[in-house]
């Protein structure tokens, strides 16, 4: 834990790029950007530079207010901040490939626009325990790989190799073209987690906290289960829920 | 979820007893008494009075600074500011009695000092969707059941019945005495979760997040088991834990 502690002391004054042209400089030198917080209403030829880019690497960024981003950044930021992933992340196809060459029955995890750090954190934790061969999430909509996520992670972000892609319907796609099955996680499935055979090659989707999963990306998988539920609160965390689906898994394939 | 959160803006108003005559006559009026900040080096007979009674009620207190005690309450405190809790407890001999009265099978769960209220959320959440009978904590050393605990248990908090103990051990006795066995989750134990059978009446304990069970507490109960670990960081959040571990208790029950 003392160099995870280290690292985050580290990071938390090394995590950003200030100014429109040292963001431009990094992502061209191939840094790891997480995401670029553009001031509202700025304009100007450099900046219009800046966005061509972000949309041509397909960089998270959003729009915020003056107030914003002075509070992000206290130097000259010619309204533009980017801060850096603490990991980097590899590519869909480095992944699958290298995953397929040493195990015939993988376990992945997609995240369907999961919002909350905290709970990206413990489920990156989670799949560290689980053994999942990787995480895959969509650039946009989705919890920052930022220094919360590490902590929550307990660091097992820099053990679980993790996957940013455009949009999830392709990587599912791509993933099913690997012989690999979708299974998912969904209240309104009609059969539970624990009637599935979970051995084969898999790759597990959970949705967003509110919304779930998108529903065109439901309309592609190969599988939906649920947890059974009872109370009448009926509705789990989604850090919790994805640990039981999870730990099933383990559980079938132990057996 | 608009019901629980008008209750969260009614109780954040609402929670607070202010000055050392106002808690003891709540005290002695039933209320229940979530902890009591008492100032540093405040003195007095009065003071004196409230200590003895706390003691004697078992509620839970702790000396703060002066400046902490300001920030808590503006108004004239006395030395001490009281919270109130925003469910009201049974106790474990009620909850036991009345449990067994419809279920012969029933499913516990004792938390060991727990000590982070979103954890602590996150479980009772958990623990509604996973049909536990009631949740026991200890009196001193858990974490808070205040309104961030409401919030992250999604309201569960007012659906499980949750007990608060003297001393977990007295409990754990308790349980036995009443035909339950006791199962604690614990890293070091050699068998894991899936070699129990789960389906007779059980209490399952877990420990605080930085120091597991109090190893008289393990001393006492019936059995211990893990959750198998892979990966080099090998520790779960505990509402991961406790989430793999009750729904492993569901799966064995609905088999």
């Amino acid at each position: 834990m003392a160099g995870v502690f280290l690292y985050l002391c580290f990071m938390q004054k090394e995590t950003q790029i200030i100014g429109i042209r040292a963001i431009m400089e990094a992502i061209q030198a191939g840094t790891a950007i997480d995401k670029v917080f553009i001031q509202k209403n700025t304009q100007g030829e450099l900046m219009n530079a800046l966005l061509k880019l972000l949309k041509q690497k397909s960089i998270n960024f959003s729009y915020v207010p003056f107030e914003k981003i002075n509070k992000l950044s206290q130097g000259n930021h010619q309204g533009a901040v980017a801060s850096i992933s603490p990991i980097s992340f590899v590519t869909l196809e480095e992944l699958v490939e290298s995953v397929l060459e040493h195990k015939e029955t993988p376990l992945f995890l997609i995240l369907d626009q999961l919002s909350d750090a905290r709970n990206f954190g413990a489920i990156i934790r989670t799949a560290s325990c689980t053994g999942v061969d990787g995480i895959i999430i969509q650039k946009h909509g989705a919890a920052p790989v930022n220094a919360d996520t590490v902590k929550t992670s307990a660091g097992a972000v820099f053990q679980v190799p993790i996957v940013k892609v455009d949009h999830i319907k392709d990587a599912v796609y791509y993933l099913q073209a690997s012989g690999i099955q979708i299974i998912a996680a969904t209240e309104k499935a009609s059969q539970t987690f624990y009637e599935l055979d979970l051995k084969p090659a898999i790759a597990l989707i959970m949705g967003s906290e509110d919304r779930g999963i998108n529903p065109t990306v439901l309309k592609i998988i190969d599988q939906t289960a649920k947890l059974p539920m009872q109370g009448e609160i009926a509705s789990l965390n989604v850090s919790v829920a994805c640990g039981a689906m999870l730990y099933e898994v383990v559980r079938q394939r132990l057996s």
